[in-house]
């Protein structure tokens, strides 16, 4: 290297969201040794020497979570003195989501050292990773404004209702029903499947589906 | 260090935007030495061992700018392996936003070593810099949509044409005048000074300023 003066480490840390249960939740993984030895962390993992960023991101993701394929982006990057006691240690953040559905049964399972945890009652986590959550909530809040980001949680098929949950849920607000699909119809991102979802004592619901030609035309 | 295996290079690079003769420009510093010896760059430099790295960028600005206290804001970490051909080198970007009286005449003043390059119209950069400015430029524009970052760019006292100007010039089309002052309305940004510019054959022209308490305020 020829800037071995300044060298310093890179890692990538991932907030995984999906909604269970109408919550926004993320994935923890327990550390099993110091620094934070025991403590909830986000998942993550240092650079390698030839591994771009966004790999390095995707290789947390299938490690920690037998995850590939879903919408993953860059975050921000941490790069405090201190924030790491072993020494500098600069860390590229990013978030991903998917349906709970597309996270298999194992990973959808709190066990003694992986849990989901909500976005709104985090425990106490390793180095700085209290604030990074609340950053990528903040994007992924944002982003429903003008995206269609939040099909990322949506099955095959789902109604308006449904969908409308999860902005809800996101949001931590209640929507008005016809705003709502209004500015969904703006976006132009979903269209019916021509089948009814019929279920419990409500009337039947249009099912709709993501706009050919599916999750490519997701709008960043 | 307890990471030697995994040692980088991280350095910060700033996208400096400023308005001259109604067109948005870049601060490019011209490389003094291989790899890309002679090419324009980006203004940058590597994060020190003890440095955060909003106070690099912060540096970055002092050094090749000579200006400080002015809105910054990272953008993107690059770290693709091989973008810098002496080693692996991550670079956390930031974009920077002046107006040209805040940069003052040495500054502004195009030399062998610096220059201000149209966003529409830049050389070949070094490394990748030729991806940095179009994704700061992108940032920039969305961010019209809902913050007030456009008052970053005005004097202390200015006309709503010159503010739609400059609106204008990022976006690179024409905006109508009505939807434009409703739409500032609605950010409840500004405040009449009370004064009028009287200038040319126009009509005299009411004065605006930053609502107080001045740039404090502004929404990011």
């Amino acid at each position: 290297m020829a800037f071995s003066a300044h060298s310093q480490t890179v890692s990538t840390d991932v907030v995984l969201f999906t909604i269970r249960d109408d919550r926004l939740m993320v994935l923890l993984v327990r550390r099993p040794r110091e620094p934070f030895g025991g403590y909830w962390a986000l998942p993550g993992g240092l650079v390698h020497e030839q591994e771009d960023l966004d790999d390095c991101a995707a290789r947390v993701l299938q490690a920690k979570a037998a995850v590939s394929g879903i919408y993953l982006e860059q975050l921000y990057s941490f790069g405090r003195p201190g924030r790491d006691p072993r020494g500098r240690v600069i860390t590229v953040t990013y978030y991903a989501l998917a349906p709970t559905n597309r996270l298999g049964e194992t990973v959808m399972k709190d066990s003694d050292d992986r849990c989901w945890a909500p976005v709104d009652q985090l425990p106490a986590l390793a180095f700085d990773h209290n604030e990074i959550v609340p950053l990528a909530h903040q994007r992924l809040a944002a982003k429903l404004e003008y995206s269609t980001i939040a099909l990322q949680f949506m099955g095959e098929r789902f109604t308006l209702s449904e969908l409308q949950t999860v902005y809800e849920v996101i949001l931590g607000e209640s929507l008005d029903k016809r705003n709502f699909r209004r500015r969904l119809q703006g976006l132009r991102c979903i269209e019916e499947t021509g089948e009814w979802f019929r279920g419990g004592s409500h009337r039947p619901a249009r099912l709709y589906r993501v706009r050919q030609p599916g999750r490519v035309d997701i709008i960043k």
